[in-house]
């Protein structure tokens, strides 16, 4: 599988961005890796790794889209950015995967413009997949590529999870949708809409899931509108990031005994966040364009660069963009 | 200011009810205390408690309405219940608040349609007090009471939610808009619209809030679709619980290092959890309808119980109806 990896784009670019590539190519030999970005820092990152320039293939691209960036402008004008330098190589030079932290904004709509949808695809959707108690993972579709859907967007959205989820392994994926009560009859104009849809279609549908539920194991993909989706994803890592601070407070600031017993669930604690930290999974899947695009988490480290490359390594291997081609022949119906 | 408490609403009715309603009397001498239901159990109660009867008026309600009762069916039949009961008194014989722990939507229904709206107001809204990080409460309106709103019933629940935080004491309230991102062209067509509004208004709009903020401490008021704010709550709820448990998890799997740590810092959890459980805050208030009227969680105890008709005791003595009623005249504009 052919890789290639926006190697400056995101908030710890290019360091660890290219640290994490390295580290999947060193997981997985048979991934062809291809970084985009200045060729010079590039190779200079590599070789303070003591790795050799010559497994992996550069294309030099010397400016970078940020947040500030609109878009589709940046997209149109910065020909010459590690984005659309990446997105231009994955569409000619047959790659199989494209994996980026930079601008959400500008990688989805590079991906869209660039790439093209998936035929019958009205919409891509993103998709993280989060970690749930029981161990299992949740995906989540859509968390914010589009907002105001359609209720046919909604079940394409579930068509697809359905898709990535089996590809990944999950076999019958239970799909639910996301809503303000678990009750059938619950729901603004869009759930109303959408649950019949999805209630009629061939998807596994276990029904409607209230956002407390998301983390309980009870489903393995959630589809939901892309405003939606964004304020559950985002209230719960807010909710995640405020209790681990008032935590951390709570034992620095509790007295010798709380800071004892604090250093000594220290190992505990780590492997408790490390199990919530969605974005050691990787990335957020954009399903539904022609190529496998991986969006990472603008914070992302190298392992998360890591995890993401090795997720598009998967999802290319497992044939994920034919396999929607296929699903969505019959859209689900 | 005269109370009246629903003794027979919510999973740990009426024991609990009672208790936390007598627990609030303890503490505000103030207080006209009412209770509806079974008179026989409260006064059995009571007894238990070692409270005389007699500084509590009891009115007989020998029915229950149930999460399972249609709500508006429910309102109309079951008039020997606790809950219409309850409603009935508040709006005939002039007291001044009401707290139920019952079925949220018998709860909302019945208010609007027996103690109906404050002129103006299209719909009212629940809201409840949400803990942020720095200590501070902010208000969430609407949480879930109104789903498919117009951009104008925003305005409306941005207004009432200002009243409510300066009726309490919180001097010029920051309102902001629940939204898919921090950028002022962000967001779904309500919320554009609902952000264009608000702007306009004569509240102290500090801007869209995405969900990820909500406990950040940047917002007194935090102005939603119902649907969204449910959202919002619910997945903050249950990432919260998610993380409690894998912490709990955590530290009693983790060996014994992780177990006496566990032990040790106890109270710190202990005291941690108390700052976000925002059942401790009360309950949420039904702003827009003629009197004080407070939904506690379904799963209330006595402390949440107490805590409520405290809030409603306040709420009422700060005249927030009539306040409501002001500022409502002219809708924020």
């Amino acid at each position: 599988m052919k890789i290639v990896v926006d190697a400056f784009g995101g908030d710890n670019a290019p360091e660890e961005i290219v640290k994490g590539a390295v580290g999947a190519l060193l997981a997985d030999g048979g991934i062809d890796l291809v970084l985009t970005g200045k060729e010079d820092v590039i190779k200079k990152i590599l070789s303070e790794l003591n790795f050799s320039p010559d497994r992996i293939e550069i294309v030099n691209a010397p400016s970078v889209i940020t947040n500030d960036d609109v878009p589709t402008a940046a997209i149109r004008s910065k020909t010459d950015s590690s984005l659309v330098a990446g997105l231009d190589y994955l569409k000619k030079n047959n790659a199989d995967a494209f994996v980026s932290a930079g601008s959400t904004g500008a990688v989805l709509t590079g991906a869209a413009l660039k790439i093209g949808r998936i035929e019958n695809v009205t919409r891509p959707a993103l998709a993280p997949l989060l970690p749930c108690v029981d161990g299992s993972k949740i995906l989540l579709i859509d968390c914010g590529a589009n907002v105001d859907c359609r209720p046919e967007m909604l079940l394409q959205f579930g068509v697809m999870g359905d898709a990535y989820m089996r590809a990944i392994g999950v076999k019958n994926p239970r799909v639910a949708l996301l809503n303000n009560g678990a009750e059938e009859k619950k729901g603004c104009e869009l759930t109303k809409a959408a649950h019949a849809l999805l209630k009629e279609s061939v998807l596994n549908f276990v029904g409607n899931m209230e956002a407390r539920d998301i983390m309980s194991g009870g489903a393995d993909v959630l589809v939901a509108d892309g405003f939606h989706g964004n304020i559950a994803l985002k209230a719960s890592e807010g909710t995640a990031l405020s209790i681990l601070k008032l935590l951390k407070d709570a034992i620095t600031g509790g007295g010798i005994a709380a800071k004892l017993g604090g250093a000594l669930i220290k190992k505990s604690l780590k492997s408790m966040k490390s199990k919530i930290d969605y974005t050691e999974s990787g990335g957020a899947l954009f399903v539904g364009v022609s190529k496998v695009v991986v969006k990472a988490h603008g914070s992302a480290k190298a392992g998360t660069i890591r995890a993401a490359v090795l997720q598009a390594n998967e999802a290319a291997k497992a044939g994920l963009v034919e396999k929607i081609g296929e699903a969505m022949k019959d859209g689900g119906r």
